[in-house]
């Protein structure tokens, strides 16, 4: 369960589909032969979308299922908390 | 101009449709309220295809646009350099 | 407080004083004059290293303060909740 | 060679004993065991100082090698190319 308010799942989607349409539009850049640091920034947008994305589902599920897991305690808690960090790590580029 | 040849472009196409797929994906997980730490998952792997194109893009940047003009030399070698250099470091994520 | 049990917090103090070597070393390398890309490459170790203790200490507060706060409950949780989560956008360098 | 004028060679030096100043001063705070946020926050810094750094190195060496080699051309302006664009895969932590 992704933990969000209806708002924030609006928010999700809309940006997600921002997203789809600035990969589209990378494809069309390619095709016509557009300047390669226009085609850099672009992607750098996008690569920033999707940063921001994955700080939203982050924080649903550290508000949801985390806190849950911690509350209750026990062995879920501890794996909730190491694969939290798990996606810190990956999110942080350090895979 | 890319600089790409007929199978870079090919290539860089195919991933970018790939992407657009991953991001029309994401918003499927969103909707049907999946598991937060697959759908980071899901965006850790479009931030690292994303990564993938914008270095081939670069490779070809590189090679083409900046080597032609530190050729040349003069004035414009050096706005390429210039140029070179804040696509890495947006790139670098130091925007 | 870091929470770390001994062995980590003198993993941890061991990491760092290899990486203050690490930058002496740096300095060294530039003072020397050495080649460029010899030295990107051990800044990116540098880096590296400091991105490993970042985890390290993330671990321990997650497992620690976050955790207490979360069972307790209440305002506290809502605090230490938010400071993560700004912390982890530091650490994946969207500052 | 790392291509860098005499101020750019001091201003690079200055930054790495801050680098070393912070790295130092880490140690010091988990010894005392500070507050894990702010260690975290320490961290960031010492990071993106390490980033300017390497950004700066980057500059001289396109400026510098990278130029040359590629105004010469041949077989040394390929392999230097292949080498800047590896470190800037480095830099940008896709490793």
């Amino acid at each position: 369960m992704a933990h969000l308010t209806d708002q924030e799942r609006r928010d999700v989607l809309n940006r997600l589909a921002r997203i789809e349409g600035q990969a589209r539009g990378l494809r069309r850049m390619v095709e016509e032969d557009e300047y390669c640091v226009d085609i850099l920034t672009q992607i750098s947008a996008a690569t920033t979308a999707l940063d921001r994305v994955a700080l939203k589902i982050l924080d649903g599920h550290v508000h949801g299922c985390v806190r849950e897991a911690m509350v209750s305690g026990g062995r879920e808690a501890e794996a909730k908390t190491a694969e939290l960090l798990e996606a810190v790590e990956r999110f942080a580029r350090m895979r």
